[in-house]
């Protein structure tokens, strides 16, 4: 395999390390090889040569089998959202470039965790969902500007019915691998893309008869998610609401920091943990890496290799278990640096 | 007072008839006089006359005081979103209608109630917040439509900066009565709208010295709603955004049920509880009607009587601690009646 290795910003660097490692022993122990193909990403790309997503890049990525990708970010472009050249920037011309326009991101529980969740224990045990949010239209990719002299900003949300049948049809896919439910989150009692949303999968229905589909709105999925965010399975989803509901659906776990999440598309699936590039921590060996191991793991499910994805899984069952962490997650008792944690998965 | 009365559907002619009583009550002690002027909406006026804010119906409204209204809505219009004529449609009309372009949703605890929420105490506890969303523009009245025979649809997302500004006086204006923390949330990393309020209320922090002004994406404050609710104090956001966040952060406090709105515009302000028509209650004087009571309160408040409003928090306060609630409150306890609710706090 040939994997671009974006390692980014922050605490990327140090997270994408014991992905590395973990990867490789999984890679030795089944008898693969991997060729990491380092690339600049983010603000580490703007000092470097200007611009966060540079040419370059996108050709190690472009001619990879998988990208793993770090976190982008840094305080120092956090003050000027309307500044030219933007580390965001980088990320969403990478998702349109490489034609990630699923956006896999699932919520689940650790046993272990329980206590960390905002949530009452009776009710976030047992949460085990994944969003599907569409990554490369909508509100984020429209028409968008000024007229009248700068007093009226315009954003424009369009969605053609193929963007919404690619998008669905993997929901579809993964929802018959799972409990076989499906919500499609939408606002149809007001938008007209919501309403080609609705109608587009309600068509798809009779092509996937084992499947239940559900048909809610994003503000009531909002509130559902925090009164019951075990009802949910998989669900579906425009790019502006997943964005949305992805990241209130993180923290309800109490394991935000150990989610990792995969973008897909027709050829190339990137894989990232879902947190920041926590510029604080940045250096210092205690960045928990669990989520970018994880998120290597699904990198390998995604090539079908379901045991090597399970044996990293396992691995850091075990190291909860075990007590093997970092210190967001030892509750003031021993905890384990960045790298030593990599080290005992590998 | 003139006070047009739009009890709608479901639960709303129940809730609102407590409504009628306490303020009432409240009248004729502090020495006012209501006249209460009956007009149809929602369903109930789709069934009547064919549409869900007629004509007749906003005559009534633009010539009171102020609107207190129950709740819209009914099961058969809800597999439908593209149906001819929706109640939810009468709604928006009427928002316009009426230049009700603020929508005041606090999110509060009661003491008593704090078990009822889905987070832990220690998460809720002293959560004392409120959202201003903004109601009359964005993507909910932006163009709309389809293209391409109907395979693209496309929803327009426009902001004048003097819709900004109104909304955000308000804020900074609400921001002073209280913590004098204020939020703008929005999504300037991505859309020009977001832009543009982002700058508009940048702009205005001049005219408010003292009001202590942060800046959040809209994916983060939907993360630290369940995290830190207490974090927040007054939070101003596009209708959009405000249509979601404000329903999440409903469901934090256990008290949704309790939950009384207001939405203001330059002269007639329309109060209603945020609780829907609950249909499956209709008739069976089960419902809960302290929402609907307290949204009569911030009616007084908003006409400057604050001494009433106060009158009718205290008994509800009572009335909670003192049990005389309605069952969803009475964890298979004793429990009351709509109407005897309603007449205790009468
Ligand atoms: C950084 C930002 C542009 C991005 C998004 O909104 O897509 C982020 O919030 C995410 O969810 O990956
Ligand atoms: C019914 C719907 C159109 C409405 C909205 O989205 O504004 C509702 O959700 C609300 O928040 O009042």
């Amino acid at each position: 395999f040939n994997i671009a290795l974006l390692a980014g910003d922050g605490i990327g660097p140090e997270v994408i390390d014991q992905a590395v490692k973990v990867s490789d022993a999984v890679a030795k122990k089944f008898d693969h090889e991997i060729n990491w193909k380092p690339a600049l990403t983010g603000a580490a790309a703007i000092d470097a040569v200007g611009e966060p997503y540079p040419d370059e890049t996108h050709k190690i990525c472009a001619n990879a089998d998988a990208v793993l990708f770090g976190a982008i970010g840094h305080p120092k472009f956090d003050n000027d959202p309307s500044a030219k050249v933007r580390p965001e920037q980088g990320l969403l011309k990478m998702r349109k470039a490489l034609g990630l326009f699923a956006n896999v991101r699932p919520t689940f529980t650790f046993p272990s965790l329980l206590d960390k969740s905002p949530l009452k224990k009776e009710r976030i045990e047992g949460t085990d969902l994944v969003f599907l949010r569409e990554l490369t239209g909508g509100i984020y990719f429209g028409e968008k500007g000024r007229r009248d002299e700068g007093e009226t900003a315009y954003d424009n949300c369009v969605y053609t019915r193929a963007e919404v049948q690619r998008l669905a049809k993997k929901g579809f896919e993964l929802a018959m691998t799972r409990s076989k439910k499906l919500c499609c989150v939408d606002k149809a009692n007001v938008l007209e893309t919501s309403r080609l949303w609705r109608e587009t999968v309600q068509a798809m229905e009779k092509d996937y008869p084992e499947v239940e589909v559900s048909y809610e709105f994003v503000d009531a999925v909002a509130m559902r998610l925090v009164q019951w965010p075990n009802s949910y399975d998989v669900l579906i989803t425009e790019n502006l609401f997943g964005d949305i509901l992805t990241d209130e659906a993180s923290v309800i776990s109490g394991s935000m920091g150990l989610m990792p999440s995969a973008s897909l598309g027709s050829d190339i699936g990137l894989f990232e943990p879902i947190h920041g590039s926590y510029p604080q921590a940045a250096g210092k060996n205690i960045a928990n890496p669990m989520a970018t191991v994880l998120s290597a793991a699904m990198m390998f499910e995604n090539f079908g290799l379901l045991e090597e994805g399970k044996a990293i899984r396992e691995a850091v069952n075990k190291a909860l278990n075990e007590g093997m962490v970092t210190e967001d997650l030892s509750d003031g008792g021993k905890s384990f640096g960045t790298s030593e944690v990599g080290d005992w998965l590998a």
